[in-house]
């Protein structure tokens, strides 16, 4: 077993962020390919542990034009295997039992990062179609414990310093547990605000583009750079910030880490001065847990019903048994879910204009389950993603065995930039 | 020109249900390729006027099997070229500059269609991008006139019955559009119900599946086959069902035509027992239609910036404009929008609670626009599409040139089953 302290092992080059790699940049005391090379150098040195990635690029880029303020230029990004490229292939972590060399079209990402200067490092390992199956990666803090899925490679790339910055998707937990496990901020958009053409859908009602990064502001710059939004103040202070905390579902208790790491969350939150107390929401939200499974599992048995029908003998059995159970979801019972749901969207939009600014609540029911043969429980995230909140994992936190806990602020839907402005004031205080 | 009268002459077969011809093949008065076969006799006869097909089928398909209930055995089906198929091309409406001989995987719909023994007749001609650029086909009333877009081929082939039922996708308003000025029922269901999982995405809080057929009752035989939904019953008279009156925007008087169209569904639904009253909806309804744009403008830049990227100076200059106005639209702007209409998702749900069980709105500004180099304005259906509410399109009314005129019923998000069974029970008194 590799000790967390030598897996994880920091040196100036990693710690900067993306814009001080851009000022260097302007000063010209870096070059474009830089950054790509320290990668490059990294993965070559960490790969065969960490196994972070399913394919990576052959080949050097061109240097990224340093003119017109592209906000990611030169900087190395992974996409999680369901992203299509035109020139990497993707296999949708199915081990190869659908894959293409390339598609016809890049996903709208990746079309969007290249306009910025990003440049595409390669493609993260995924579990197969984004669900539970793990594929091969480890966790970098201890390679015997998984590093949470389905964005398993863009998480424990990002935390193994193999790029800055790398995109997974969330239909339950697939952001905020792996970025929990790895000790990385996770960032979950609101729900349709990032395109995911070109993306593998799973539950189209969910499925949401987020990313991984190592500072809470290169979420913030990602965040601008995906979206032309202005850039992200950090708000000076959390005075006047109602931080209400609250897990979702109330009535399972987390393990004492993920405790540890709420209480440690809501000291840093009240030390830059904002006030953090338990939320009261009714127990209609605890529900969401089991309306998710329904909307989840009902919409992937359509959604994924050509893969099936084309592949359903080479597939996992875990995912065979959710699309078995979605076809043997009644239309009604789905339908009520989704009705539950968009009460209970008005209704918290209701608790954030009256009672709160975020919410802070347990990414995970702990840290990292030791094995390899199963990345996990998304419990935590299943009834936020369905409310279509955007979601933020901390990393501010590690266990007695030296693993990362994480916990998460959610805010109301299109109130993005609102959660990452008070969480860069947070940041500025820890 | 030829007449409405000679172009669309219908026989005894061509007016058979998708249940009438089930029950023929349990009957074993039909065969399973019988209707594939009429219909192909159709094609040939009509496809060099009306010209709705992008691609046909180049082979008879094996027949599908009769055991076990499918409920779509041996229907022909036609699919907007938008949607992927791994046996057939696809481009897009795009002429040939973004084209596929066949996508790894099918369109989720295409698999859920074969599960229920459809039978894939070709792709049906879409506007580029299935946007505002025209494609070849005409308007089988009068060939001279355009049949709406975007789903252009699919209202054509349904209204010429060349096929019974046939798909296409709406965003602004390029189902009940064309569905109005072909003269057959066009639905649109409830927002996200349907996956469009392999179906080129524009803007992906807009884009819905729905489809096109000469009967209500295929109308909703197609809803219970893609949702496994229960059968939905015929209302047996409309006593108690309150219909509001209020076209959205509500400040643009639509053209006379439309006006008469109206009136005679309001007495239609009289006559069947139902209750219809003018719909006070305040102002801010109004402001959806400019919302719409700007949500979908904002999308589309994003969500086709890799086909911008690729294939721009290919594009034609409307899509372009709406590219380009996309990208200039402030983040902040599109946010306000999607906010907004969260508002009033939030107020109609009320409406519809307390108020009425449906509206009845114009579905476009009258009928078929002359001239093939536009497709019609999708003005009245902006609105509704961004409240993401099911619209069904009437085929109830001709204009004094034989054109049909229709109008829209709309119900509350996923009451689409209350939706089919109202208007069947309508349907059984006209």
């Amino acid at each position: 077993m590799i000790s967390r302290h030598r897996s994880i092992q920091l040196n100036r080059q990693d710690a900067r962020t993306i814009a001080a790699f851009q000022a260097s940049l302007r000063r010209d005391e870096s070059g474009p390919l830089d950054w790509w090379q320290a990668c490059r150098e990294r993965i070559d040195l960490r790969e065969p542990e960490v196994q972070a990635w399913e394919y990576l690029a052959t080949s050097t880029p061109e240097p990224p034009s340093l003119v017109g303020g592209h906000s990611l230029c030169g900087v190395p990004v992974g996409l999680k295997d369901i992203i299509e490229t035109r020139d990497m292939p993707t296999s949708w972590g199915t081990r190869g039992y659908l894959k293409t060399p390339g598609s016809l079209v890049d996903a709208a990402l990746v079309a969007l990062l290249d306009q910025q200067g990003a440049l595409i490092m390669g493609k993260t390992v995924s579990t197969e179609m984004a669900f539970f199956t793990p594929g091969k990666t480890r966790n970098p803090h201890d390679l015997t414990h998984t590093p949470g899925g389905s964005s398993s490679g863009s998480a424990a790339a990002v935390a193994d310093r193999m790029v800055p910055l790398a995109f997974g998707t969330q239909t339950a937990g697939s952001i905020i547990r792996p970025a929990s496990y790895c000790g990385v901020f996770g960032f979950k958009p609101t729900f349709d605000l990032i395109s995911l053409a070109g993306v593998k859908s799973f539950s189209p009602s969910l499925d949401t583009l987020g990313w991984f990064a190592n500072h809470i502001e290169d979420i913030s710059t990602t965040f601008t750079a995906l979206t032309q939004a202005r850039d992200i103040p950090v708000l000076e202070g959390l005075s006047g910030v109602r931080v209400g905390l609250r897990n979702l579902p109330g009535d399972v208790p987390p393990g004492s880490d993920t405790e540890q790491a709420l209480v440690h969350a809501a000291e840093c939150l009240e030390q830059a001065g904002a006030k953090v107390f338990p939320l009261p929401l009714d127990r209609r939200y605890d529900t969401l847990v089991e309306h998710q499974k329904i909307v989840m599992a009902y919409e992937a048995a359509r959604t994924l019903a050509s893969e099936y029908q084309m592949c359903g003998h080479s597939m996992g059995e875990k995912l065979i048994a959710q699309i078995e159970q979605g076809r043997a979801t009644p239309y009604a019972s789905y339908i009520n879910s989704r009705q539950v749901t968009e009460e209970l969207k008005q209704a918290i939009t209701t608790v954030f204009a009256e009672d709160v600014d975020l919410i802070l609540a347990a990414s995970s029911m702990g840290a990292a389950p030791a094995g390899l043969d199963a990345t996990g429980d998304p419990l935590y995230c299943r009834g936020w993603t369905l409310l279509g909140l955007p979601c933020l994992n901390l990393p501010l936190y590690h266990n007695g065995q030296g693993l990362p806990v994480g916990v998460q602020l959610v805010a109301d839907r299109f109130q993005d930039e609102r959660l990452l402005s008070i969480a860069r004031g947070l940041m500025e205080n820890v």
